[in-house]
């Protein structure tokens, strides 16, 4: 299932995950036909908690850009969102700013929405469950449905506090724990501790999850469990790259299809060279054609159509880039090359699988002289 | 975290899943601290839950032996088992036999326990949950815990129908289900129509998991619904292998490293050719020295290590086993390499890389024909 794509804000895309639209499906679907009076309601709280969760990242966001961080999109899941960045800020006091300035967002309208109480006590509010000792979840969930503004009360307390107070990458509170780690211990194992605690909650939380039967933590669990392992993993990445000179994986004459060949043509060098993708001119520069490329346009048609046609476009990279910059741009969706510039000249290009090979070779002699 | 090996049996290797024993220890921990009574009346559970399974997949590799159909390993998941295979039986009848001898073993525990009773009814047997008619889930889980016999008759009933009668790939229900379609439909046509039905069979189990806060269910979902995707690959593979001649990945002259080779010199020249795993001599004929094989061995080591004593062993196809085998055995546990015979004589070897690429360029090349 794809993400829906909801268009662009600041230069920043906007996505609303594919969970988080299964979501807002099954409980509309299954409300319809199961309790329609908690329907509207229900959706009331659901836009309350997509407003709160999107502009939580968008405070992420735009503290990023003003320290010089590209933002390249924002995909909203359920339980928070995800702030796509190009790099993972390089200081520590950044990193702190950035993750800490979500929360402050959920905060800051958890504070408002209490002065508001505080010079208007008649707004409609569930002061029963302030006050009655013996109310549980289930006068709770009932106060949710029935008061608008304590739903949205309640949405930004839970959203702000469940991700500044766990110290669990890739929770903002993980991120938190690790811009302090860092100022002592260097980035990468401020990483290795905080992805540690991380794995360590993600399996408590799990474990109290399925003895009390909370799914919504148990996914939760699974979510923190497999982003911090993300999180190691780049890590080890950026501490293998250190000094690392990526020109040599750069290939300097490398095979270009002219911009006449057909798609047959292609694809019949694909079958001669067993290679699943092919650099080729187009009009402007330099694309390529793939499998992947192949399986989108009809066989019939493959005799007419020229590789200028249907290339597909490349990340392009300068030499001048960090290390890390460049592998994480050439890694990112299995894009088959990079284009590699200098001084605004194309210089050669970085093969997909070359990089990954010379990254498992790199990393294995660092590892190994310790 | 790793499998438990338990031995072999008929030279089927057995192996318990780590989840298995996740729970195992998650149970026994809860249980120890929070309800001590209940610990061994649970522990006697889990005990027979492990031996239904375990017997159970026996009957099915019983079966697959009696058949001509290899059987590697059983691996015991608290939820059922897995045999794995060397390959799908080719005739559905045996497919149908093999899938339901699992559930028949649960079956005959079930009435045997059934005859036991109505020949000895005193024996303790919580007659009360069959008889009242308000007696709920509580009352049976107490049941379970109180009466050894009962949660041995329940374990097999469950183990049993749940497998059969659940038309979902990987379950026995999915088999029998496949095993009938390819009577009429061709096995891949079967396996498309069976993992269809099984994905949104998994869908639904984990609505009804999430909403019920059912969590042992929200796992068999996933559970179904990856394993259907595996199933459905398999099947897709087998299509694109039919009539293909695999001589064409096939390296007659590799490069293959002198068995006095230090590990130091292997390692050069990894770094040099920018690849990840080499042929190299043994004593007694070939095996592979990779980027993991060398993580294994100390560096201070690798100047005195020659390659034959680190190599690992490569698997091993005829020229003349079907290309599905052939395929399956080399993309197994990711060897870089396979050894080809020919009449006993090593004719060529596939490497692991070269056969993914044919792969995908092949099945484009067949699916742009339709």
């Amino acid at each position: 299932m794809r993400n829906f794509s909801l268009g662009k804000l600041f230069g920043i895309r906007l996505e609303l995950h594919s969970t988080f639209i299964l979501l807002i499906a099954a409980i509309t679907g299954f409300l319809a036909i199961f309790d329609f009076p908690s329907l509207v309601p229900t959706l009331v709280l659901l836009f309350f908690l997509f407003v709160s969760v999107f502009i939580h990242e968008l405070f992420h966001s735009i503290v990023a850009i003003s320290k010089g961080i590209k933002v390249e999109k924002i995909t909203l899941l359920p339980i928070g969102g995800i702030s796509l960045t190009e790099e993972i800020p390089e200081k520590p006091l950044d990193e702190f700013l950035i993750a800490v300035a979500g929360p402050m967002f959920n905060f800051i309208v958890v504070v408002l929405i209490a002065l508001l109480l505080s010079f208007f006590p008649q707004l409609p509010w569930p002061w029963h469950i302030f006050t009655d000792p013996a109310a549980g979840a289930e006068e709770l969930n009932q106060a949710l449905l029935d008061f608008p503004l304590f739903s949205l009360f309640w949405v930004n307390l839970v959203l702000g506090a469940f991700n500044l107070f766990v110290p669990a990458l890739p929770l903002d509170g993980g991120r938190v724990l690790r811009s302090i780690l860092s100022w002592r211990l260097g980035f990468s194992k401020a990483t290795r501790i905080a992805a540690g605690v991380s794995t360590v909650l993600s399996l408590f939380l799990f474990l109290i999850g399925f003895f009390s039967g909370n799914i919504i933590l148990l996914i939760i669990a699974i979510f923190i469990y497999l982003g911090a392992g993300q999180e190691n993993e780049f890590a080890a990445l950026k501490e293998t790259l250190k000094g690392v000179d990526l020109t040599a994986v750069l290939n300097k004459k490398p095979l270009i299809l002219k911009q006449e060949t057909t798609l047959e043509e292609a694809f019949q060098l694909l079958q001669k060279k067993n290679q699943t993708a092919f650099l080729v001119e187009t009009g402007n520069g330099i694309g390529f054609v793939s499998v992947d490329v192949l399986e989108g346009i009809k066989r019939s048609r493959w005799p007419v159509v020229n590789v200028a046609e249907a290339a597909a476009e490349l990340p392009k990279i300068s030499l001048t880039d960090s290390p890390i910059k460049i592998v994480t741009k050439s890694l990112s969706r299995n894009y088959p090359f990079t284009l590699v510039y200098s001084s605004g000249k194309l210089v050669g290009v970085i093969d997909e699988e070359q990089l990954r090979k010379f990254l498992k070779i790199t990393k294995l002699n660092k590892e190994s002289q310790h």
